[in-house]
Parts: structure tokens; C-alpha cells; sequence
């Protein structure tokens, strides 16, 4: 390992991890070190672009906290979570179809009875949500845990409005024993991700914009079931065919569909326009772990 | 953009970043994207496999301040330091090796005159080293400035060291009329790099160790010249043949003179055993920016 040369690192650095008993560890680093590798020659990186890249990553380090998760933003916007949840997610025809995770998941989020306001004071237009959760043979899911998450009328999410106190926009319900399962919110808005830090910075430099069509973005549990953690996104809408992280599944696209005042789904007597969006979902049966963790902030 | 899969989800990528008027980003951003999308698939990595690598970035910006870089330590141990240092290095025989820079150097050293004690108080065997910066066409170069950083004889450099006030083991010097530099500091000794943070569990579960043979970095900056980031390794110590971030070139190995007590190369009397490096850089005409920036923190 004496007198490496750009050449030889590669191999150098292969025989130094080849001492763990580990052989997934062990293949998903040689991979990394292997790509990783022939991407700096590949381009021929200099010394100055290799510590704009340490940069980069520090900053990102340092823009990240419990409330602002930048190396997700960063996994999303080159198109690797989208990669990952569609490699990680065939499922069978009739499924719901999986798409990316975004970094504005909470756990332990508020619990709703079903019919609640999950948008507890967030500002927008008033929907109410309904469908029913099934399996892939059809049979209606009870108990399923639903968590769903969203943006106000301004884009933000509450996670971005550090004056908030309380949750707004996210909730968890479970389904009825018929599967089905019902909330009220507010009407999804396209909002671009956060756009002030690096990978904010990295987007302009590449002339992309930083936008996302409207979407509700939901996770849904069950025993017996494969996880399901995908958005509904709005028919309609702008941005649907350049989304910044690339997750627009056309089978998730729905109509919100607006009401003029008078009676709501839940029998509300509404003052204002107020919208309905109806949408089920379907699990696969389980055949890999019941619980996805979320990565720690 | 719609309806995108683990496979179209790469040209889908490309084509987003196809509107920037910067052709050497796109260059660059089109390779790391084309590899980091092969890397996962190749190894077909899972959503908790991504939860993870997340998860690490994001510790390891934790871990990162103003005396920490976790990022260069990653780039180090994976080799990718050393192999853009060597391809951005390729220098006329006769010219001192470039290796890798490493996490432990601080701009704005403190000043000091040839002749002094740059330890400013660290502790271990006191060491004299000297010799000439030369160009490559034999001139000797004035008013060079050279940067030198090491570790005490704990293996700690004083920026791991939060109670330290001042700097030690770091300075600024200035090479003499002739081209001649010496100083006086303390005999250089193996160390671990930090190993407390994600960079050094990733060692652990590699069977991989975080040992550094013993050296002296050396900073070396003149108008005219390619500046030259290098160590000076000491002949015959452990760890030369199994660096832990791939540095050690045979022409950087030096001999570290052990003296028994007497008179010192300075004409002090020195107490007690003492050690003498002797060690000559040449640089290459500069045919670069002549300043190579350091990344922030």
C-alpha cells in the first residue's frame, strides 16, 4: 500500500476492507468505493471541485437538524430515493404504487379519530379526505395505521414554521373495521422544497427549479402487509411533469374535487367552497419487514 | 417525467440538469449521478441500506465544526482523497510527491522566525529539522511559505485538544535568501485519526484500523510554483505499509537521526536525546492558480 497512484488506490482500497465478516457491508462498499472512484477519474477532479464537494457536504451537515433534513433533499433531487423506493417496491398489478419518502416525515405524529381536522389551524381551503384501505385480494384492512402529512396553503409544512407549537397538517388515524378511513384538512398546494441551502443552491446552478405539484404525502401500516408509503397527487396541477424529486406516479394522480357551500361529506354545513378527494389504497401482502425505520435526524 | 422506474429514473435525472450554461458542473453532476444511480442498483440497495447511509451523512455533519471534518476524513479513508491528489499531482521527476492533505490543517498558523520552536509547548522528544526549497531547475527559492502541522506525542494535534488557548505544533515560516528553512518541534509519532465519530465505526465494521504512520504535513506555497501539500513520513516506523488513508509515497520517507544529549544543530545544548530531520523540497514552475484553497468548515 506504499506509492498508491490513481490507478492502484482502487485496488488498494478494495484489500483494505477486505478483512469484514460482513459480505453485505462488504459488497455495498466495494460498489461505492468502485463508482466512487471512477467518477473522480472519469471527470478528472480537481483539487478545487473535491473541496467545493467537502463544502457541500458540510454545509448540508450544518443546515440539518431535528426540523430540516438536507441530505434527503439531496438523495431526492438526483434521483436516487426515487431509484431506491421503485427498486425496493415492485409490487403486484392493483397495488398501490410506492413513491418517495421526502424529508418532512415526523414520527409520533398527533392521533386523529377519524373525521377529525388533521389540519389543526394550518391555513387553506378545506377538503375532506376518504377512501378505504384493502388488501391485494380485496379484502377491507381494519386497524391500519395511517399517517398523512402536508403542506399549508403557503407550502410550508409545519416542520418549517418555527414559531409552531403544536403539529398542524399531519396526523395518524387508524382505518375502521371496514377499512375505511376519513379526515378533514386543508387543499394541497405545489411548494418547491427548500431551496436556501446547498442543494437549493445546487438546483439553481443546474437551471432546475426547486417545485413540487400538490400532493398529500401518506404511510400506511398494517400487519400481514407491506408498508406503503407514497403521495396522492392533484390532477391539474402545475409542475406534475418536472417535479424536482421525481415522483409522480400517474395511477397516484387524483381529482380534488370543489363543492360550493352548503353540506360536507361529514355533514358540516360549510359557509365556504370546500373540496372532497376520495382515494383508496391497497396493500401487498407482507413478504419483507413490517416496519420501515425512518432515518434519525 | 411522469411514471419514472429504477431504470428511466437515470435519464430522467440527466435530462433535469440539461439546461445549465455551466458545461463543466453538467460534466461533473452527469458522472456523479450516472454512478451513484449504477451504485444502486448494482448492489440493489434497500431502503433501510439508504435510511442508513443518510443517517451517517447526516452524523457525520453532526460531528463536523471548526476542529472536526468528518467529511475529509470519509473522503480519506475511502481513498478518494489520495486519488485526486495523485491525478492532480503528475509532476516532472525531481519534484517532491504531493500526497493527501487531511482534516488537522488551519489557515493563518501562527508566524514564526527560522530557527524557532514551532511545539509552542506540545509535548515529546524534541526534534531540529531543516533543509532547502528548491525549484525544479535546482534555484533555490526565497521567501517561500511553508506551512508545517503534526501531532504531539499522544497522537493529538492541538485542534483535537478543546483546552488548548493557543496553537501548537502548526506555524508559518518563511524560507531564507538560499532557500533554506529550519525549525525546531517534537519527533513525530503514529496516530488513530478520530475514530470516535461515524467515520471510525465504518472502520470498525470494514476490519479496518485507524492508524497513520508517524509524519509531518507540510504546506509549501511560492510565487511561480505549483503549490506542493505533502507529508514527510518517518523511515522504519509501523503502519507505512498500511496507511488508513492510502498517503505513503517511498520518496516522502525520511530518517529521523536520534543524537544523545549535547549540542543541537541550533547551538543550544540540549539535556537530553534529540532528533534531526533533514529534508529538501523541490517544486514544480507553476503552471496552476498558484493558491489552492482549503475548504471551509
Amino acid at each position: 500500500m506504499i506509492d498508491i497512484d490513481e490507478w492502484t488506490i482502487t485496488s488498494a482500497a478494495l484489500k483494505a476492507q477486505g478483512g469484514t465478516a460482513n459480505t453485505r457491508l462488504k459488497t455495498v462498499m466495494d460498489s461505492l468505493v468502485r463508482h466512487l472512484h471512477e467518477f473522480a477519474r472519469e471527470v478528472q477532479l480537481t483539487e478545487a471541485e473535491w473541496a467545493h464537494g467537502i463544502d457541500f457536504l458540510t454545509r448540508a451537515g450544518k443546515i440539518t437538524d431535528d426540523k430540516r433534513q438536507e441530505f434527503i433533499l439531496l438523495s431526492d433531487v438526483l434521483g436516487l430515493s426515487s431509484l431506491v423506493t421503485a427498486q425496493c417496491n415492485r409490487r403486484p398489478t392493483g397495488c398501490t404504487e410506492a413513491t418517495v419518502f421526502g424529508p418532512f416525515y415526523v414520527a409520533n405524529a398527533p392521533k386523529y379519530d377519524n373525521g377529525d381536522d388533521i389540519a389543526n389551524g394550518a391555513s387553506g381551503e378545506p377538503c375532506f379526505v376518504a377512501g378505504t384501505i384493502r388488501g391485494i385480494d380485496g379484502e377491507p384492512i381494519a386497524n391500519a395505521e395511517i399517517d398523512v402529512w402536508q403542506s399549508d396553503d403557503e407550502g410550508n409544512y409545519d416542520v418549517q414554521r418555527p414559531e409552531l407549537a403544536q403539529a398542524q397538517g399531519r396526523g395518524r388515524l387508524s382505518s375502521l373495521e371496514d377499512g375505511r378511513y376519513g379526515f378533514r384538512s386543508i387543499v394541497a398546494v405545489p411548494y418547491p422544497i427548500p431551496h436556501d441551502g446547498p442543494v437549493g443552491q445546487l438546483l439553481e446552478k443546474l437551471g432546475r427549479h426547486p417545485w413540487r405539484p400538490a400532493h398529500l404525502h401518506f404511510m400506511i401500516r398494517a400487519p400481514g402487509y407491506e408498508t406503503l408509503i407514497t403521495h396522492v397527487f392533484r390532477s391539474g396541477g402545475t409542475y406534475l411533469d418536472s417535479d424536482a424529486v421525481f415522483g409522480v406516479r400517474s395511477s397516484l394522480i387524483a381529482d380534488w374535487k370543489r363543492h360550493e357551500a352548503g353540506l360536507a361529506p361529514d355533514g358540516t354545513c360549510m359557509e365556504e367552497p370546500f373540496y372532497t378527494l376520495d382515494y383508496d389504497f391497497v396493500l401487498n401482502k407482507a413478504a419483507k419487514d413490517y416496519t420501515l425505520l425512518p432515518p434519525s435526524r
